[in-house]
This record gives C-alpha cells, structure tokens and sequence, in this order.
C-alpha cells in the first residue's frame, strides 16, 4: 500500500501544472444557477465534468432535472465491496459586486501561490482534488471498493431538484458512506473534520405601501413609509441581547451539551483574529455564548440584502411603494425550516402595522445535521490527515450550511464525511474567492492516503 | 382691458394644437439634472427656452454655473415701472421605474385630455404657461411692467448653484415680485395659492461592516450584519407617536397658531381620498395633528431608498459590507437645514453601535418659507383667478418643498406669489406623470388675466 501511496503522490509531483489548468478550465464555465441567463454554462460544467469522469474510466451521466442537471458516475468493482459515494456541487454564487475583483472571476489568476476565481474554493477545487487523486492511484485496479459521484448543479440555490432525485435514484445511489468535501479547514496547518453543519432558511420580504411612488413633500406625514416599517419589523427581529425575537425560535433548538461545549471551544476562534479577518471594528452576537458556540451551535438570522426606492447618485424625493428584504436564519438541529416558516410569518402577522401589505416568500429551507463521529470512512481520514499534516484533525461544529448532509441521511440513510481544503480566508460568496495552492495539493494528497486507507477500515482492519 | 383679455382669450382658443406641440417638443428633451450622461440634453432644454424667450421679445442669455446653466430673460419697458420676476425650473426627475410608465416618459402621449411624460406638470408644462400667456397677449406694448425670467436647471437636485448665482446678480434680478408657478391646485375646481412651503434637507447614511461581503454562514452570530443596524437606526427615528427622534429636531418648530389652523384645515383633506389616490389601506403620522397639518405644517422624516448587499434574483447567502439609505427631512419654519445636519450627526453618534462605522452626506438642504399673503400680486392673482374659475383661490401651506422662496427672500428681499396649474394626481415624481388639458388651458388664460390687472394694484388702482 505504501508503494501505491507513494507512486500516487509522484504522480501529484509531476503534474501539478496539469491540475491547475483543468482547474482554470472548469472555473472558465460561470455555472452561476440563480442567474438563468447561465443556463447554457450549467449545461457545459456538467459535460466537462462527466467527461473527465469517464477519462479516469467510469461511466458518467448527465442526468436532467426541473432545473440544473446531476451528474451521476459509478465506478464499480464488485457488488459485494464497499461502496464510498462522493457528492459536490459545480455551480457557484454570483460574482457582482464585479467592480471589486482584482482580477476576472471567470478566468483563474494564479498569483502569491493561490489561484483566484469564482468557484475555486466553493467548490470546483475540492470535486478536482478527489478525481485528481484517483486519476494519481494510476493502477485502479488496487482500489478494493466502489466509487459513486454525485455532482449536482443547484446548490446556492438551496437544491431544490436534489429531494427528488435522492428519492427516485435511491437504489442507484446506494452506498456505505458519503464523502463530501464542501466544508474546510480551520487555518491552513490544521487539518478539520467537519460533523456539524447548520441549517438553512431563506426568505424574501417585502412590504407594500402606496401602488406608485409619492412626492415626499406632498405626501409626507400621511403615508407610512414602507421602507420605514420594514426597518422597524427587521429591527425588532432581535432583542437588546442578540436573540431572534421570533415566536417559538428557539423551540426545538438542541441545547449545548458540556461535551459540546468541550470540543466547539476546542478550536480557538480568537475575537482579534476574526476582527482581523474583516474588518470590522468590533464583534457583536448572542450573549452567552462564545464566538465559537454562536457560530457552531446557535441559530442566527442575517438580512443578505435590502432594495427600497431611488437608491442612484443624487437625490429623488420619494415615498417608496415598496421595500424589500432578504432574510435567512441558519438553523440548528432540531429546529424544522418549515416551523421557522410559519414562525415568521406570526411574527409578522403580530407585528406589521395596518398602514402597509406585506409578503413572505420562501426561496429555501433545509435542516441542520450532527454527523456520526466514529464511522470507518472517518477513521481512514483521520488516518490520512495525520499522515499528510502531521497532525490529528479537528473535530469540528461548522456555521454554514450543508443541507444535502441531512437529506443524504434521511432519504438514503447514509451518513457523510465532511472535509474540504479551503481556508477561512478564502472570501467564499465574496469578492476574489481564492484557493491556496499549496494547501490544495495536500489535499490531493491527503485523499490519494485516505482510498488507501478506506478499505483497513471497511474490512474490520485497524 | 376687457377686449385685451378677449384678444388673448381668441388667441389662446385658436392655437391650442401649436402650444401642446411645443410643450411636447420641451417634454423630449430628457433634462435629467441628477444624472451626468444627460449634461447635453440640460443644455439643450436651455437653449430651447432662450430662443423661446426670444421670439416674445425678450432678451435672453444662457448663463454657465457649476452644474447646469440659467437662462436668464428680460423685457424691460422703463425703469420706473413695477417688475416681474418669473422663477421656473428646467430640470426634471429621473423617470425610473422605467416599466411602470404606460408610455415613453420622453415622448408626450395625450391622452384622455391629459398630455403623459417626465416634467409635463413639474414643470416644463407651468414654465410655459406663462410663456404662452405673455405670446397671446399679441399686443405687447400693453403690458405695462417689466418682466424677467431665471429658470433654472437643479432644482430637482436642491439647486446647488442657485443662491450663489442670487448673490452674483442680485442687481440684474432686482424685481418687486417673484411668480413661481411651481405648486399646483388642490383639485381641479379650486384654484389655489400657496403662501407655506415646507423645506428640505436631505441625507445619505452609509453603515460599513465587514471590509467585503462574508459567507453568513461561516460568520452569521459573530458580525453585526450593517443592513441590521441600519434597519434599528432607522426605526429609532421615529417613536410609537410618530414624533421624530432626532435631538433637538423640533427646537426651532414655529408652531401652529390657531388662526394658521382654521386656514390649513379649510382644506379638505379627506383621509379616504388620500387612500384612494395612493393606495394604502391605512393613513399613518404624527400624533395630535390633522392629515392636512402633517403635511403643511409638521416636519416629517421619509426614507427615498434603501441598498445593500445582495438585490437579484434568487438567494445569496452573505453578511453584506454595508447598507445605504437615502434620509430626507421636510422642514417647517424656524428649522435651519444645517442645524438638521448637525442633529442627524448628533443622534448617530448616540444611536450607532461601536461593531460598525458610518458615514452621512448632506445632498442639499433648503429652509421653508411663508410668503405675504397681502402682496399687490397676490391680489391681481386672485382677481384673475376668480374671473376665470368662478371662485375665490384658496390659501394653502403646502408639504413640498420649494427652497428658492426662501432663497429670494433672504438673498433678493422680494416675496413670491406661488401658484400652478398641476393636479394632486399627476404623478409628478412618478411613474405615468401627467398634465391635465383643459385645466392647464384654463391656467394660459388665468395667467393673461393676472398680467392685466397686474398694473392696478400697484399702481394703487383696485
């Protein structure tokens, strides 16, 4: 097994120019799939990618759903072999503002040893890294399990044809375990496994004043400004302690055990650090908790964006007709999408004035998971891991939001392990999202270890 | 003086189709005063004025600011007679939202008696009201004034060169009256003067956050989201009565004596109708004070626009960098724009929180006004408005603003007679802005009227 290791790993040496161009070439295709003008470029991500499953020799689908296509590969050596099924997600977030781009999201930039582009960490590098460290295991035939991909194209949009597929596709997707790498590491030394993700719900509001815009001077005094009032219902969806006012929020919320509590504080999320990170001039959360504990293990709502009246250079004298927001809580297990849903809007039935409209509309919603820390596929990473970096990973509650980990559980009853060679400043959903390089090819290092290592541990060895 | 009148009565009766066709010829030219791109079209609308004024006679000059240029007229028949100075403005609002105009905001569509586009009631349609009064008026050795003519081309942005270009020509502009035809008519049976205005000052606040948008779920409970804040700084603005919060914001307030009340409340301002032309299932404002006081008489707070983060189509999940609002204040006497300023500034410092950082600008800022309502023109104007609607004009102390009364006033020392020939529901400022025929017709004729009987008050005579 070490030979195989090592010629693999040779292979990552020699090729790391090639890596990085396939790279580039799939960060090219702008698979934005919440802008429908990309339908095309989701299209050619998914052929790029089927097609480079089928040069490592599986056999690869461009599946069609109500939206984005799945791409669906199988490599199967025998039926009765474990069978490990690797999900990841090939489209990406917009990229305005595009002003703030140093260089062209859509063409990578290799520069201070990190590859810049829209997609590079968030998720394009990380499905890469798992085929490139099968494409470096050359001699297949010493892989002792069976290899499925998942590879879906609505993900930032909430995955809303993923449900059906798992669903329809149950037998086909069959598997031991999940490998997912969409989650990342703490800091660039510290290899992390992630077994907590939260939860998702994302909503828009808006509210309705008068059925046109009005002069202010004219109108002013008698109309209830609509962006007024959303400001007013927004403000007071927190308390002076940073908690979510909404009835029954916190319900269902699980609390935090003392173990949790152990390992959550385990990795130091320093209040300077994050400070540092951006920019701002001081933290601000729920009281109580630790920085840590509020990201990993407490539900938060964040308004994500906010459009009202005349909002170009100068100045226009309006009454708004309407203000919109959009609003979106990640959840905590056990807390239910649906019941945040109706939670809303009560609170917007006991708390919008009679002076304007309003309206809610739910744009995703997907459960928090806790995953099972003592699977042999974890092992075998934890194994690679600390052959890579010299050290153990750490076991960690994340703040984002894998939603397809809690629907690979409950419709496949499969659990997932969660892993990723991304780093914290990797401006994700920002701005020159990068991918440090270095990083990156440790990863497909660490992979090209851990099929290696899977079969010690699915045999009932080690 | 009778057969004058009827002469210009005839003329005006026979050449309807010419006037609406050089009103639509001015309604073309898109003088959009706060946007850039449309510098050339500003000069334009100038030009056209001048050489308009030049066919009736006058001498007229386009005159260079720092922004947009005055034109400036003048038809002087002997120094020793009582001058007119007619103040109008060019400029118009920007025409956005652009799909909720039924036609082509720059290209005026007549229909059901009203002519459709930008500027048509605000007021390119007023500015040559006049004009064509003074055309029909044939024989003009008849009148026996001077009159002049400053339009100018910012009001729409707060007339930003106006007060220097007063102080620059207070000799050229030296008049005993000022008509401003920029108000309107509070229905289209009752002629109206307005003697209140109220002022404005008008804001930008900007929260800054984070240095660049954040994933919220890798951040969300550690960063204060900017839009958060902003929505709780504006909602502090007002308390539950309505009232506005800034410190000392009401310290100059003149307040309403009770004759002032008898004259605001002649004016029916009836709630139901209010609902009806804008929509809203339900009026709202301060506290203790009736529909038509609010907006004559009280300061109000409006927000005119709201921005951040993410605003298309679609979730994305991010904490933004920052959030912006467009604040304007209308003003009542005694309030001083730049004591707003300082107040605004003052409640921030009190209200923001220390996990953000901000930032206001001042746009424009202008005091309100209340003009004589015993000025020898204001006698000639409701003498012609009698003879032509059949009823006394009303008085009225309007919401808007209109800072160059004040302006004339404290640079020139000459009072304003405001009157116009608009309607409540022209959409001015909106989409579908409109301009009602027949009454703007009848507008021409009241105007020929006012110009005859202008020398019979001051010379004494009435």
């Amino acid at each position: 097994m070490d030979n195989t290791i090592n010629t693999a790993v040779n292979y990552v040496n020699t090729n790391k120019t090639k890596f990085l161009s396939e790279l580039n070439e799939l960060i090219r295709i702008p698979s934005i799939s919440t802008d429908l003008s990309h339908k095309q470029d989701m299209d050619k991500a998914a052929d790029w990618l089927k097609s480079k499953l089928n040069t490592l020799g599986f056999t690869a689908n461009v599946m069609q759903t109500a939206l984005h296509p799945i791409v669906f590969g199988e490599y199967i050596i025998s039926s009765t072999l474990p069978t490990i099924l690797i999900y990841g997600h090939y489209d990406v977030q917009p990229a305005d503002p595009l002003d703030q781009w140093q260089s062209d999201p859509f063409l990578g930039d290799v520069r201070d040893g990190c590859i810049y582009g829209r997609g590079a960490s968030d998720m394009k590098g990380q499905i890469l890294a798992s085929m490139f460290a099968l494409e470096s295991l050359l001699d297949k035939s010493t892989i002792p399990f069976n290899i499925k991909y998942i590879l879906e194209g609505e993900e930032e949009i909430g995955s809303p044809s993923l449900r059906t597929f798992l669903c329809n596709y149950s037998k086909e997707l069959a598997s031991d375990v999940v490998l997912n790498p969409d989650t990342g590491m703490v800091n660039k030394h510290q290899p992390t496994i992630t077994y907590g993700l939260r939860g998702l719900a994302y909503f828009e509001l808006h509210v309705y004043g008068p059925d046109h815009d009005l002069h202010s001077g004219l109108f002013g005094g008698v109309i209830h400004n609509p962006a007024q009032v959303l400001c007013q219902l927004i403000s007071e969806m927190h308390d002076p302690q940073g908690r979510i006012t909404l009835p029954e929020f916190y319900k269902n919320v699980r609390l935090i055990t003392v173990e949790d509590k152990l390992d959550i504080n385990k990795i130091a999320l320093d209040d300077d650090l994050i400070k540092q990170q951006t920019g701002v001039p001081a933290l601000w959360g729920e009281e109580g908790y630790s920085a840590a504990e509020r990201i990993g293990a407490r539900p938060t709502l964040d308004i994500n964006g906010m459009l009202s009246g005349f909002t170009g250079a100068g100045s226009k004298t309006i009454i708004p007709s309407s203000a919109m927001a959009k609003i979106s809580m990640r959840l905590v297990p056990d807390q239910i999408p649906s019941e945040i849903h109706k939670s809303l809007i009560k609170y917007m039935q006991e708390k919008a004035p009679s002076s304007v409209r309003w309206e809610i509309k739910m744009l995703s919603g997907g459960p928090a998971s806790l995953s099972n820390r003592n699977l042999p596929a974890t092992k075998a990473m934890t194994k690679a891991m600390k052959a890579v970096w010299g050290i153990e990973p750490i076991f960690k509650r994340e703040g984002g939001s894998v939603p397809v980990t809690a629907d690979m559980q409950e419709i496949l009853d499969i659990d997932s392990v969660l892993i990723g060679f991304g780093l914290p400043d990797d401006n994700i959903h920002a701005p020159n999202e990068k991918l440090d390089l270095e990083t990156w090819y440790k990863g497909i290092e660490t992979l090209i270890h851990f099929f290696c290592y899977m079969n010690d541990f699915y045999s009932g060895g080690a």
